[in-house]
């Protein structure tokens, strides 16, 4: 959404009126969402995060079906997920979440990700989101929206911690060398219900253009990714990557090679960061 | 696997040793997993009905991994989906299965998939199923597998009947002007835990040859797909699609341009048949 000059260092409460609740969630991996090495697809745990988010919203009387009602929306601004291991074929797993912080453009919701058999802990999860007007397209006041109802169910970070880094926001690339020659068009399996392409399916895109290879030795530590724009079925996307210090930066651009925006228009940034497995 | 020559008229049973039963699971209709209009992704559907497929074999102590176990497997030969609507968001949808007939080497399996609040019928599904030896690559005879204990989980069709045609075999297009010039390259996330792309996964690309505009108007009444032969991630796939008399007929091949093979070797055959929405 274009916010990355907005600080999200602390949350903005210091007492809270209480109601503050977590939700678990569970689900098991089925054979047709692992990869080769037989572990979840990453793209596919990025959907189970979102919809516990939606579910956790939902029950709490904020989701995007009742915000629809009043003309508002969520928005997924960026997500980072950090993992010790990964998943496999048939494990239960459940994906607790719960909102951090409220601030007035943005708000911050954290997961644990767990086996639910025997508690062990495969990694954390941050997301922060923007609420939007969708008949001004403009962001919300989240303080004022409900006076202020969304303050009661934050657990402060001194209460419930997520130990793991926030988003760290990136320069983008130089785009000459590294743009690939053929752009991605979006197809009609990349399309959610907006008409936009879908946020998992962009987690797809972006692993996609690793070879097969690098994910028989090595597995994905930590992945983050911000939606900076939207891009619809019209828009062929460009892929530029590129290898830093040992991590990838990964962007997804729109409208390159215009006129007036040569190098395009940003719609996803991603940061994959790999360890031996 | 490349067995169109086989019968698949009749079950071959007339007597059975009881112990038969079929099996319901369900899912919700989750948010990133609909497409522009809301409708389910029929891939998605595809991916459950493979997945009570994969319980019900389980419980009954057929399923892949208790075969592995044994140096066999369960190969998907062909599907065919039928639907009167398709599910939607946040709908609850049960899958029913089971096994209508066993031959020496093949066995049908079919579904009905419901609305598991009402009981609203979306539609049913068949498919047929090959076992193999996973050492010599080579079909197993089901009927003396196990002394024959398969058999005691058939219905047949008198007492269970699947109200939909059977796989209509097609012959192969003539690939010379319609095949697509940019061959698709299979990805990271395309790949199985086998090493082959995923069967769900060709369904998916089938349907993204569809411009999105065809999906507005109208939609899938009945989808066939039959797995021809196997495809690695070294494999550049070409897609074929002709339409005759409103159904389209979507090939995807190996290996074209081959000296010994220029039209390439057949992986998938679908037919997509379509109806006003």
């Amino acid at each position: 959404m274009g916010a990355s000059s907005q600080k999200l260092t602390a949350p903005s409460l210091t007492g809270r009126a209480g109601g503050e609740s977590s939700s678990t969630y569970c689900f098991t991996v089925e054979p047709f969402y692992v990869d080769f090495t037989g572990h979840l697809f990453l793209s596919v745990l990025g959907n189970h995060l979102l919809n516990a988010a939606g579910n956790h919203s939902h029950d709490r009387g904020w989701g995007i079906d009742q915000l629809n009602e009043v003309h508002y929306t969520w928005v997924l601004s960026r997500m980072c997920i950090e993992l010790y291991d990964m998943p496999q074929q048939y494990e239960h797993v459940e994906v607790e979440t719960w909102v951090e912080s409220v601030m007035k453009l943005f708000t911050e919701r954290n997961f644990a990700i767990r086996n639910a058999d025997d508690g062990h802990i495969y990694g954390y999860a941050r997301s922060v989101w923007a609420m939007i007007d969708t008949s001004t397209r403009r962001p919300a006041n989240l303080l004022t929206l409900h006076d202020g109802d969304i303050l009661r169910y934050v657990i402060p970070a001194e209460e419930k911690p997520c130990p793991i880094e926030r988003y760290k926001a990136v320069s983008p690339l130089s785009p000459t060398p590294t743009l690939l020659n053929i752009p991605l068009i979006p197809n009609y399996s990349d399309i959610d219900i907006n008409g936009h392409v879908n946020s998992v399916k962009y987690i797809e895109h972006v692993l996609d253009i690793f070879p097969l290879q690098k994910f028989e030795h090595q597995r994905i530590r930590r992945f983050e990714i911000a939606y900076k724009s939207e891009a619809f079925i019209t828009d062929p996307l460009h892929l530029l990557c590129q290898e830093t210090d040992g991590e990838h930066h990964v962007e997804i651009r729109k409208n390159v090679g215009s006129e007036a925006r040569p190098d395009g228009e940003m719609v996803v940034q991603a940061r994959v960061l790999w360890q031996e497995s």
